[in-house]
Formats: C-alpha cells, sequence, structure tokens
C-alpha cells in the first residue's frame, strides 16, 4: 500500500518464505531435524499410539482427551456426519459440474452450501464456543461431501455415514459402502493423523486470512480447499505413485531418473521446501506400507533407495528425499482407494488443522493486510480523452 | 515453520502492515497524498471521464483501450453475461441456503460451482491468454450471480442480463427489472469504477495466496469474496448509513457522536487504515451524492462536517476523515439499491481489481508460503497413555 516515494517498507523474502506472520501454539516444523509436532507432541507418535478422534480433541481444545472425554468427542462427532437435506440435494449437480475442475471443486462448492444451509455466521460475531461449533460441524461432514461427490461422480448412489464407526472406518465404509479390513481403517487413520497440520502453508495462510477479516468458518475452509487445490500445493500424491508407474521396472529405475534430471524435470515425490533431512511423515508411510508388504511397497522402495542415491550423485549438497507424497500415494493405493481420491482423503485430515488455525486467528483482532510496491511507469499520468 | 531453536527469522509487523510481500503493476494507494490509482491512471479521473468497461479493459490487458477496442470489448464482455444453464438451476437452492449466512455467501457458493460448470482449470496449467478468458467470464457473471440470488431471496424471479446495455445499467435492469435512469446507472458506474481496486487488502491478498498455488480462477475468487465477507474487511457502506439513521436529526449529531467516542465505539464510515488525509474516494462519492442534492445528501454533509470536527476535538492528532463507506450508502441509497445489495455492489466491482491481481500473481512461479512462530509448551512431549 505504500508508494515509492513514502517511507522505505520493510522488505521481505520472495513468497514471505520463512518470514514469521504471526504466533502459533498449534505445531511446529523443524526442517533441519525433520521433526514436526502437534501441540508439543511429536506427530508421528501420535499416529503410532493414538486415534484419530483423539488428535482431533488436541486440535479443537488444546490438549488430549482422557479416556470418557474421548468417547464423548468420538459420539459427538460422530452424530455431527449426516448432511442436511437440502445439502444432499444439491450433490448430484455440484458433482455435474465438477468433473473437469478436479476433485476439490466439488467440495470448495458444497462446503461453502452447506456453510450458508446452516446459518454459520462470521467469526467476529460468536464467542469461541459458536466458533469451535461450527468449525466441528463442517470437519464432520467433509468426510460425507467427498465421498457422496466421488460416488456420485461414478454414477454412484452415495452411501449413508454409519455413527458406530470410528472416523477412518466410517471415511472408507462411506467411498466403498463396505466395512473396511481392519489393517486398511488403521493405515488411513495414521497417515490422516500424520497430515492434519504442518505448518503455515499456503492453504493454511489463506484460512487464517481470510479470519483474519471475521469472515464465517464456512468462508474460511471454502478459500483453504481453494488454495490447497492449486498443483504447487495439494496435487501431488497420486501424481508421485504415477511416477513409479512410468518406471515400471526396477532395471528402468537408473536411466528413467537421469533423464528428467539431466532434462531438468522435477521429480515427484522428492524434496521439501523446509526438510532438509528425511521428512517424519515419509518415513512413518514407509513403515505402513511395509507391514502391507507386497510387489508394490518392494518397488517403491527400491525406488527411493536408487533415486536418493542418483540425485545426491547429480544434484550433491542438495538434501533430495522422499517427501510425504511418495508413500503416502503407495499408503492409499494399498488401502484400495482410488487415485482421485488421493488428494481429497489428505484434505479431510488437514481441515482439521485449517479449523484450529481458523480458530486461532480468530482470537486477534488485526486483519492480515500486507502491502505491495508500485513498480509500473509513474503516475498521475493524465487519462487520455476517448 | 521455523522453530525458535533454528536460526532467527524475519521479524514483521502485526498482520503484516506495510510489509511489501511483492511488486506490482496494477496500482497503487499513496496514504498521505490522499491518491490512489489503476496503472498510472488517476482512479477518480477514470471515474470521471471513462466508462467501467475501459476501466475492467485496463486492468486485464495494462493499457486503456482505444475507442474501436473499446466497443470491442464491451460488446464481448456483455455477451458473457448470461448464466449456463445448469448454474442458473442451481441458483434457487443457493439463495434458499443463503439468507442467514449473507448476500456474500451465495455469491461464494455460486461462483465456486460456476468455475467448475464451465470446467476452469488451474492457471498453473494455462497460457496467459486462457487465464484471462476464465477471469473475464467470472467477473461477467458476478452482476448477473447477485442480481438473481437477490431477486431469489425476495420471492421474484431473477432478470436475464440484456446484452444491450452497458454494464452499470444492465446490472441496475437485473436488479430492479427496469431500466434505470441514465444518472443513477452514471453514478452507479462512478462508485463501481473507484471501487474496482485498492491495494493490498485482505481480498485482494487472499486472491493472490491461492493464485500462487497455481489453483483455478473459481477457487481464487471464492477465497476473496469469502474474505470480503468479513465485517472487518467488506461488510460496512451499509452500516455506515445505518449511523445516519441513528443519529436521526441534526440536533442530535454532537450528543450521539460525543456519547459514542466516549464510550469508546468506532463510528463507521470514519477512518481509514491506510490514508492520513481525506479518502479520495470519500470526495468523489460526496460530489456525486450532491448532483443528486435532496435532505439525505443535505444531512449526510452536515454530519460529515460535524463529526470531523468532534473527532478532531476528541482525539486530537488522529486525522479521523470519511472513508469510501460514508458517501458510498447515500450514493447507493440515492441510485435505489436496496441495503443488502451495497456490499454485493462493492464486490462486482472488487471482482475486477482481484482478478487483475490473480493475472499477476499467476505468472509469478513462488508459491506464498510464510511462517509461524511456535510459542506453546516445549515438545517433544510423550504421549500419554490412553
Amino acid at each position: 500500500m505504500h508508494s515509492t516515494s513514502e517511507a522505505a517498507p520493510p522488505a521481505v523474502p520472495r513468497g514471505l518464505a520463512g518470514v514469521v506472520v504471526t504466533d502459533t501454539g498449534i505445531g511446529d516444523v523443524r526442517g533441519r531435524e525433520g521433526f514436526y509436532h502437534y501441540r508439543q507432541y511429536s506427530a508421528v507418535e501420535l499416529a503410532t499410539t493414538r486415534g484419530f478422534e483423539d488428535v482431533w480433541h488436541l486440535m479443537f481444545h488444546g490438549r488430549l482427551p482422557d479416556p470418557s472425554e474421548s468417547a464423548a468427542f468420538a459420539a459427538h462427532t460422530a452424530s455431527l456426519r449426516r448432511l442436511p437435506d437440502d445439502v444432499r440435494a444439491a450433490l448430484p449437480a455440484i458433482a455435474r459440474a465438477g468433473a473437469a475442475s478436479g476433485p476439490l471443486a466439488g467440495l470448495r462448492t458444497a462446503l461453502s452450501l452447506f456453510g450458508a444451509a446452516t446459518g454459520m455466521r462470521p467469526v467476529y460475531d460468536l464467542d469461541a464456543e459458536a466458533r469451535r461449533a461450527d468449525a466441528l460441524a463442517a470437519c464432520a461432514v467433509v468426510p460425507t461431501l467427498l465421498t457422496a461427490l466421488h460416488r456420485l461422480g461414478q454414477g454412484l448412489e452415495p452411501v449413508e455415514p454409519r455413527e458406530d464407526l470410528p472416523y477412518p472406518a466410517n471415511y472408507l465404509h462411506m467411498l466403498t459402502g463396505s466395512e473396511p479390513e481392519p489393517a486398511r481403517a488403521r493405515a488411513i487413520e495414521r497417515y490422516l493423523i500424520s497430515t492434519v497440520d504442518h505448518g503455515f502453508n499456503a492453504s493454511t495462510f489463506t484460512g487464517r486470512v481470510i479470519a483474519s477479516t471475521g469472515a464465517d468458518v464456512a468462508a474460511c475452509l471454502t478459500g483453504a480447499v481453494g488454495a490447497l487445490s492449486g498443483p504447487l500445493h495439494g496435487g501431488a500424491p497420486s501424481r508421485a505413485l504415477d511416477t513409479l508407474d512410468a518406471i515400471g521396472t526396477p532395471d528402468r529405475i537408473r536411466p528413467w531418473i537421469t533423464e528428467k534430471v539431466l532434462g531438468g524435470t522435477r521429480i515427484m515425490g522428492f524434496g521439501h521446501p523446509v526438510y532438509r533431512t528425511e521428512d517424519p511423515r515419509s518415513r512413518l508411510l514407509r513403515e505402513i506400507a511395509e507391514s502391507f508388504g507386497g510387489p508394490l511397497t518392494e518397488f517403491a522402495v527400491q525406488v527411493e533407495k536408487e533415486v536418493v542415491a542418483i540425485l545426491a550423485e547429480l544434484k550433491p549438497g542438495r538434501e533430495l528425499h522422499t517427501n510425504v507424497e511418495f508413500y503416502a500415494g503407495v499408503v492409499m493405493e494399498l488401502c484400495g482407494l482410488p487415485r482421485q481420491m488421493f488428494t481429497p482423503t489428505f484434505c479431510a485430515a488437514r481441515v482439521i488443522g485449517w479449523s484450529a488455525n481458523i480458530l486461532e486467528q480468530s482470537a486477534d483482532s488485526k486483519i492480515i493486510r500486507p502491502a505491495a510496491r508500485y513498480v509500473g511507469p509513474p503516475p498521475p499520468q493524465p487519462v487520455p480523452a476517448v
């Protein structure tokens, strides 16, 4: 907002990289240590020892629940899974429209409609309890919306949510129409927990900027879904799997990768803007994949090993490791998820993290409103006559 | 994303106030001079000498059109006003849902649906021409969507757009069902031009953050609409008018304002985060109001004069003037717009500015991804057993 002719404004790195825009109590990513946490608890450890609803409670209430709180929170969120009739009625039209723009475009519309249909009001006008209730309601229906839109897109009827199943099992049930094997439900649960939050990425930041205006929870989440739909942000776990398909066989690993690297193409599934060591999510997801075993896992492990070695050779000093996308794709494939549902499944977890950030931001009364430096031709230029 | 234990990150003011996040060729706001421009042309001068479509062309193509380009651009954008059938069919359900969440919640859903229904693809995958075509299509239907949703909310049938009318006259036509008086159409046109863009406010910034991920134009605009719906950002031209209603009569000005100021209540319609002198939009809109004359204008001018004097007395050194909202409300009332349409009308203009910013941002490959400082209890804390 400042002109170059006024006081010199603070200059910051492009894309605000590394610029601290606020304090947070939600979590932290330590890129050099290869460690991240949610409210002081290692996310990887949470994914190993807790259920999804417990982590949701941690994100929303600031602490892990005790056993009776855990049961009550799980029952309450399960009771919120059903859609209002007018939202359910609109889904076929939303699913029809959404095909070309990708799986998140439908959620963007449906979540926006859900917010209005349930009468969500600006967070500015609500107390903390009412804000949290709106965010809980939105997070609880995201899996219902995503799976219904996916099934409608496939010409299938949506499957109603079941209140008696935990979150991950209910998600797979709504997607496939049958109750999942426990090992698959647990694998997806661990993936979902590991994906709930991860610093001030673009979608989380979008949600917070919108929240800083005092807008309603659906406005904030709709914007975050839009940001996640960007190819530079969310759209990649299926592409990492496409890389495995493109390589095809172990003997093709070296020539395929070498050709791509020398041609300047980015290898999907490798490298991260923050981690300078192994991505802790990647390690967790590899362990999950290895617990299933089978040819896909074996091939993925072999590709990882060879690619990391080739990249270290061709790009010395760059520290390129697998990122969350690489094994996330493998795990979701092993759990029977269709590839169009990889990014939506990520979104089903991340909406919890967005919501925690939105709730934190909405307690701050300061609107986020940066500035730009005008670099065009100098004004004022008289408007030419028509 | 950095932990406190790693290298100290750049510290910036709260809410990124005054922080330059990027270079722009779109415009500039000079708070101390009371001047703002679009691509080097005084916005106030443009509002006096040009039509809305010419300014739209300036924002999208980087220069004012010559007469034949002007006619071609106006005809092309007019041809884009009609809604696809499946979007039109969904509007009654969206209007029904939207009532409680305010007039922008419906646009948020409808614009998201429009993007998917027209198959908008990520800007990341498009060339500059295709991106601009998507943004043109979205901007062209925003008045159609807003007026249709408003009329449906009132139990009225939407009015189809007319291609033979310029943008502002068509807007009023779709809102009221009849062709407007030229003076009213011109007054709204000047208001719309003056409101197209205004620095890196929260909604513009939201659109740019989403665009930095490479997401589609509808995703970016849906997020911006959400940000504008926040009470700390867009929701106020009608509230400034409510202030005039609450004061009621000239003799009530001093006691009413004094009571509010001493009680610590913000007076809607006064003060701006950037301008340290008269808001140039306020001056323009006062002139437009005065061209209509009448008791509302006279009362508004009197309130402005007295309130500025009282504020100077009670808050010396603060330089509190009327902002864009104060006379915008008066002008829209004089032009016969219902109060629920004040913020949506603002939005119909601002979507052009958002789009210009989204197009500029999408030419930059750097994702906007800042950082936060974790200030909660120190990790790693072992996860307690359940």
